[in-house]
């Protein structure tokens, strides 16, 4: 572990984004700034700065302890596009690194109105128009969707095939803004795509790495929420009395701490072993990966779901930490292929897991 | 049963409080026309005008389906204010009747900064000047606190007994907003009263009163709450394809409804029970009530949490109502006793409830 | 509700039953005697002698609170062979007398070892020879199997319709034990009838009657079952020492009863419907009766596993009730329609309960 | 991992053990010849013959898969009884190889009618007779108390203190057999030590070692059962036909062993963490050794639980191994300290386990 580039995330986290986590939220405020300095920092992609997977996560694990919005910032940018461009793109040296050094910004556009989690039914379009590529469709639930510079989208070509496609130029693109419960302030958005000129990055493989990839990255996030809720929670909860004593020493709700550092650390170790499984080979840790991304956010939603109780009516008050997780990590059982999607992926490997025991 | 009651209470929910229910809760925004309306129609507080308490609930679930905040309006209007006015005041014929016709707003304050759900706790204290109660402290949580005319208080007099009182004049009050995740639009405060002149309306009786058909109202609510979300969600799954078929026709998805409908039956059945208990001989239904509480929110978010995973993105998006019902529903695991003091209520009883077996 | 009846049956339990409970399930013990003198009573099967449906219930209750394996044999006896057989047959005065007094045996014969809880794909055919049916083909998990003198059957006929039938002469019927987990000493069979002659008593609707009213009584006993394991839990807890203190001192184990209780009430409050709708329109309550059997069964296997927990060891010893209905509460999710089943039915009914609310 | 000692254990386990586990559970039979084979083979306690901790909870995994009870004796004879007494006995190597090797017998005796899981409680005590210890006291839930040579025994001394002696000749013991729900044939007994001659073996560190040692196995044994169970389920869902179509068509029977993978995935994961934190630094691990084991035995009867579901009526019948899995499995939320007992460690680390992510 490089212990010097966690410290630094979190040292960063508790100073910078701390201070802006707030208005993120309620003013649903995009942190174009914090990303810049981030990326000038080399914490906004430390995948592209050389950090080894595991640490890529403990990494984005420190930021979303503070801030579930920046986190799901730096977790697009990072994995979702830039790891898939990296990995199949080629002569995007250039692209790449302005990525990780957030001059630009990326969205994975996969998702669309029709069919969500369901990303084999997606209708957009890809055409050849000469020697180019033109993308036509609609994309749903875009992060960063409103201030991308640059997509990967996900299209059909005139095979009926899903491949990758990369959009360099956003002029082609309407964009519509779509509100949120939480993770606001990360420019969700509706996409139009009309005639869009692209570049092919690689078939529907380009779409899956960023998929497994972006689901090691969820979990890094539920994870964060998870443990910043019980920090909170853990202070909160030594500070309070109640019934004529510290709430902490009321065995309720110890149990409910012991739970979820249980829990905590069932997920932890999990992802260390899908992120070991994931950097051996990505195409046969699938199932890891989907059973990491099932546990994690059902884990986290448990969790955090019990901090707000035991924060009581603070748990519920905009000015909290657990408040904002509430709202953050409910997006974690939907995003990156809800938890159906997961158990029917799962549902495909029965015989190999069993094997694998 | 009053069909006609009911039905004309739904119909208004259906026409009149869905128009502003997305306004309600975007904008944070108090619907003083609308309580005025739901006053004039006789609405705003079914029991006054002669309903049963299981009509009231009633009508408080037809509400709760289209808006928890409504709903919650009606819960401290009707059942925390005037309800115990009512029934423990004297010569306020007048007030309650001004209060049930939505033209003075009412609220109920108990919770302080302190000590939220362990209300023995509170500091605020009632002196005697002269022959006057003077009351001094603050509160915290208060519904419609930001709003409000008249105040139901809970105070601690110079024996060290709390008793229950009215403010009639609020100059005396300062009111801070607190912002919170659901229920928006309904004045939640921080309030301090300062020197504030009241009336003694009873001992702490009032107060227990006032707690115990709160909590079968809050029950009421979150069965709303989870209605309404099951509504929303099969309408949804009916018509949303998912690989390949209906989402409706996934058994998975037929599942979490079957399981829903189960549990929303049992707390229909434990709220009639409940209202049957407390109508009898409230002071004996503690128990019954408490249970009812515990159950009723607990299943109205996990039923809520269904529907949310049934809606995907959707859920997690502004513009449903099972997104907002998400916000609204986590309050009912907190306010009007968290679960744990209904826990521990219970724990008091044991004996009595394996008898009553 | 008859207070009587059901304290006698109360006291018939604590004094008579709780005698061989022990000896019924260790040496998987047919109480033969029991069943006569619970016949000569009137308590074998109280509907028969007048009882209401909601007061043979509580009856049920009683017993099972003490043993888990005579509240089966009652139940099947009583509410699932004699109910529809006085309802649908004609002439049979007599014999449901006999089966009500204990002289005979019945047992209800529908599960098949092709497909248990698919009950619509049973493989036993009903065929004419002259005027006379005859009923062929095996059937599995029959309460009482080893024992009955007469069979209420289920079987195909020529129409390729299901229909029941009775079957008087047990000469023609092989059996076999099988050993099961809990509610042992109950002749659980595997039957296989050949060329048994055999008297129809009508169409499906007589199959669903039994199957509804017995998933009504396995309610009744599933209560039974956690009412009783919270009794010795709750004796337990008051004496066991530890940690310094009575366990039923500690908050954790407060709260296991606590939530045990809420649960416990609500499952009696929704038995109370259930009852009363059966009663009403019987057809139309089939919802409500699966609603209730898919949650008291969740709820008392929940219960009761608490319940092994306070008792730590000695909830897995075989000197304890607690012991027993953990094994004999497992089979209320499985008998009389799986909780799949249930949920199964409860999908078909979804707009009608929505509608219901 | 040493495959080739993992395969012989799995090879042995499917060959051997299978053919008589069956018999252990139903008549109760201590399989002394199957010990000595194992004995034999060096696969009774793969530690003393140099496996890792890791590759000897693989193998235990394997042995549980066929059977709980041959799994309990093994942990028993070769984790909590032969790794203190190699680690802390001095002079010892040849009862040490006796054990391993089956020709001797051990117990560990710690818990006590009194106190059960709150060890600290006991009331054993060793004093000093000239030269020589004598214990005197009660002991319960003892596995293989009926037939152990040797015994393991927490006893205070004269000073208050809890040590660890070891008894040699057992015929000061008497032994009572205690009959229980699963794992069954294990010798389980309650014990009274007279005047029995002892040597000291340690301080209260060895009995400290000893349970966090097992806690690790009892938690291999949870992974193991499920893991058979599912195995079971599996191939019956396969073959079985129900509505129309395979049961492992059915979702919700997919979803369930979805879920069922994802979480022993997350289990056998912490076992590696908790495997590797134990061998680096036990006294240091002890938060995640109670981490999993609350969370392993909790996922494993959750699983064994679905498992019966799915195998229905057959999961309730004496012949399969999910029935007997379901009556061993809950043994593991009870023994080597409960769940509450796992809570109450970790409630003592929660600030070191937080900082620890």
């Amino acid at each position: 572990m490089d212990e010097l580039l966690v410290s630094t995330v979190s040292d960063f986290a508790r100073r910078e984004i701390a201070k802006v986590a707030e208005k993120i939220d309620m003013e649903d405020f995009y942190p174009r700034e914090l990303i810049y300095k981030m990326g000038e920092l080399g914490i906004l992609d430390p995948l592209h700065f050389g950090a080894s997977l595991l640490d890529a996560m403990l990494c984005l694990i420190e930021i979303a302890r503070i801030s579930g919005s920046v986190a799901l910032i730096q977790d697009v940018q990072g994995e979702l596009v830039n790891a898939p461009l990296r990995k199949y793109g080629k002569g995007l040296e250039e692209l790449t690194d302005e990525l990780a050094k957030g001059r630009i910004i990326g969205s994975f556009a996969l998702s669309e109105p029709c069919c969500g989690s369901d990303t084999t039914a997606l209708k957009t379009t890809a055409k050849k128009v000469r020697d180019e590529w033109r993308i036509n469709g609609e994309k749903m639930w875009i992060t960063q969707g409103l201030y991308a510079n640059v997509f990967l989208v996900a299209a059909r070509d005139p095979d009926n095939k899903i491949s990758a496609f990369l959009i360099r130029d956003s002029q082609c693109v309407e964009r519509e803004k779509v509100e949120v419960e939480g993770n606001r302030g990360t420019g969700t958005a509706k996409l139009r795509f009309s005639e869009c000129e692209a570049e092919l990055i690689g078939n529907w493989e380009v779409i899956k790495y960023a998929l497994n990839i972006g689901r090691i990255a969820i979990s890094a996030l539920s994870l964060g929420l998870s443990i910043g809720s019980m920090e909170e929670a853990l202070m909160w909860a030594r500070e309070r009395q109640s019934f004529g004593k510290k709430l902490i020493e009321h065995q309720g709700i110890q149990w409910m701490f012991s739970d979820s550092m249980a829990e905590i650390l069932s997920v932890r170790a999990l992802l260390e072993t899908a992120v070991n499984a994931f950097s051996k080979n990505w195409k046969e840790s699938e199932y890891i990966v989907s059973s990491l991304k099932l546990l994690s956010s059902r884990i986290a939603n448990q969790i955090v779901d019990r901090m707000v109780q035991i924060l009581g009516g603070m748990g519920y008050a905009k000015s909290t930490r657990v408040e904002r997780a509430h709202r953050d990590v409910r997006l974690t059982r939907i995003g990156e292929g809800t938890d159906e999607v997961q158990r029917i992926i799962l549902s495909r490997h029965l015989e190999k897991v069993l094997n694998s025991l």
